[in-house]
């Protein structure tokens, strides 16, 4: 799920009341973070990577128009954040589907932390974790994405569910046959208690969730809400947000609280081979990046990732993208429990 | 499971003493049928859709020798049936695999249709809900059918017991390695409790029963078991069957208790996609064939379904197929139960 | 697992103290078994079948420089093994990981047999088949083997344990982006408590454990540990085990205590379908070698096989290939609960 697993890269705020027992996963992402600094993958259908928790947000992505002109586009971008903090933690509220990160507000998005923090000390064996205990949840992957799967699975087998799978639903369902996704949805609803789904087509999970009478999430659907680079900027600008550009990795990462790296995407370039090997040398977050972070930053990624961060810096502390996936399991562990009990 | 899919299918009959608090799911299919319409497909190897309950249970399909001659073919059925019951619940039976619909009589079924009320009643964490806690299904599908496999799954899991999967053991198992059939079965019984196959040979489930100690249920193998048009009407004529061919679809939906229709599947016309096109605009259940149809006739069709019934036919409460195919599912948990545990 | 399939067949020691009541199994292999005869495959890279429990342990491959030379290299080996056993059931050992048959002395197997024996007696709902209640297993197959994922999907499952699959990992997962497997395993640790981990590449299991802080069982890892015929002969000789080489199977079956058949691996034989045709048909066991084999000597067989074994060897008590499977499932719980909870 696109937004899932960015929500659980994105709680880049502060100022919010963490409990201090409740700190030990989140401590790097809740931490004071006056700015970001993030590699702008040079071509379009980027994913969003971090959501608007304090009016900081940034999404960089970029249509490209002209090779040339997007080369000049690769650059890295840092901007202040506001402190502000509004959740309180009594607020309950009502999750049918989730469909799209511009459902929640900062308010939902503190709720589902505050209940990912729990889920992290679910026990084996615990009656917590046994909460979903003979409730079904259904993977049906229209386009494979194991690590994704496996992470919902994890997350429903944790709570005690059962799991039915489909990985490459595209291929082998009815869908192949001719049927419309709501047909299938009606007829996976009639065997599960929610849906997983990934789909190749933009819109796919809301179509679904409109059709089902059960949960949706949305693992992911096409290409769907990836705004350009420069709908970002004029985001971030229409939010008061300040935000600049910068080439220079080096100044910036000694600024940030986050370094924010990601994947320049190979399959996006087609046969412009030339064009990856030229965008994907630029950024390199490697050990003379750690010498100038801040003791307290952290170098985040969504992964996979390749030699856009050397091995080197796993070891250091600073490098937050292993925690970050595991974070994510308790992010899905605790929509799951949203979705299908409540509070 | 072809002729499992079709059980489900398959309540066309009446006088059966249906206790009042089980007629939710069933009353449609239970109700007096005395006439039944159904599309004809036009060409062979299509799979029987229903069964003989009542002795009057039809199978449409043509052998097609002359393309033509077949179009000519292209109708609507309508047979009378008979009222007749002879189940008494106090029965039990024995059942060892499940491998074609000819296994079954009307008493069995019965008895299969009372167990499958009971699932239908089954509360998640409910007592009922772990009588196959220990269990385990492996689904061994030589060819892929998720609709297929996520039913049975979910059959076995919500009554407490575990799944193994194979999508698609042809490609990747020893199979591909020349192991026999029977060989593959004796080394998967000695991992599972129960064997729910798939197989793109006819004849491939009867084999694997023979060889296996424990339960194989027959989830579909190959073109196996499907009588041409002329064997049906042969043999409704030596089971005393009425029976009438119509191509006024209007005129027959009038009159039918059950409006059986089916996909015309594209994959059998090979190239000649003018034939496929040409039949499958000439059956339409519609708004207008809805506006003909008695009130407490019901449309049922065993999915996945294309345009041969329009989606505004959904919304009608005579729309039966997906509450069809979610009887699929107690009809199957009945049958794990069977299998494994005895009545 | 290459190492624990074969483990599964390589029981070929004598003198252990086994209870009564647990030969039942185990007897065919616990025998006195003096002398073995075994199919030498003609080709390099097939994986070693049985493992060194009595120092009287051979691995017959060739790596196939001189196609002449090789055809006269197929033939049937007999050794002799030693008499001894010194593994008390009183010892615990410590395991981490399960990579290969080297990591395994003579008293570490006899302690996972002694467990695997257990295994046998586990009924279904009894504490027993809970142990593991609330572990998670990921099957992370780069390339896919049903049997042997099945098998240790059962395991998993007859323990009480949950498991997350992935059957085609090379082609689904983040791996075919381009991440590295240390990166795949970091990931998958953390939806995890075990890794039963298949790959292509040699090694890719001993650099899987030294990445993850869970264990990790290799079910094969590419050509990995297969050594040559020559490899084998100068490893026999070299523990001072006696052995020689016959070309005449009847007269070696008639003494041998085991006949260890494997399959002739046409995949190895790229287009020289000729030479594989040669090689195939020149040893197999029929009923004339039944008939000279003695009475309480065994046919073992890793499957899945083809006709180098008949079926009509199959009713005969002797042929234990089949049993030879299902023991590997208890091997593989055995391995489970000692990898997840220890003795």
């Amino acid at each position: 799920m696109v937004s899932l697993a960015s929500m659980s890269t994105s709680t880049l705020h502060k100022g919010v009341n963490v409990p201090k027992i409740s700190r030990k996963c989140y401590s790097e992402f809740m931490s004071c973070s006056n700015l970001i600094c993030k590699q702008s993958s040079v071509l379009s259908k980027v994913k969003p990577v971090s959501y608007d928790l304090s009016k900081s947000q940034f999404f960089l992505t970029k249509n490209p128009v002209d090779w040339e002109q997007t080369q000049k586009n690769l650059q890295c971008h840092s901007l202040s954040t506001e402190r502000r903090c509004s959740f309180s933690i009594g607020e309950k509220f009502q999750l049918d589907d989730v469909i799209e990160g511009q459902q929640f507000d900062r308010d939902i998005l503190n709720a589902i932390f505050e209940v990912a923090r729990g889920m992290e000390k679910v026990e084996k064996n615990s009656p917590e974790s046994q909460i979903l205990k003979g409730y079904i949840m259904a993977t049906l992957f229209y386009e494979p994405s194991t690590r994704t799967r496996l992470s919902f699975e994890s997350a429903m087998k944790r709570l005690g569910g059962e799991v039915l799978t489909t990985e490459n639903a595209r291929e082998f369902s009815s869908a192949a046959k001719g049927e419309t996704l709501e047909d299938t949805i009606r007829t996976v609803e009639g065997y599960s208690d929610i849906i997983v789904m990934r789909h190749f087509e933009s819109g796919a999970a809301r179509k679904a969730a409109a059709t089902a009478s059960i949960p949706i999430i949305n693992a992911g659907d096409g290409p769907g809400e990836h705004p350009t680079q420069d709908d970002i900027k004029d985001y971030l600008t229409s939010k008061g947000v300040k935000w600049s550009e910068s080439t220079n990795l080096m100044e910036v990462a000694s600024e940030c609280d986050v370094v924010y790296q990601t994947r320049i995407q190979r399959e996006r370039f087609g046969e412009r081979v030339d064009l990856y090997e030229e965008a994907r040398g630029k950024y390199i977050v490697d050990r003379k990046v750690l010498d100038v972070m801040q003791k307290h930053a952290v170098v985040m990624h969504p992964l996979p990732r390749l030699d856009e961060i050397t091995v080197e810096v796993d070891s250091d502390p600073r490098a937050a993208y292993f925690r970050q996936a595991k974070n994510g399991l308790y992010i899905r562990m605790a929509l799951l429990k949203l979705l299908l009990v409540g509070w």
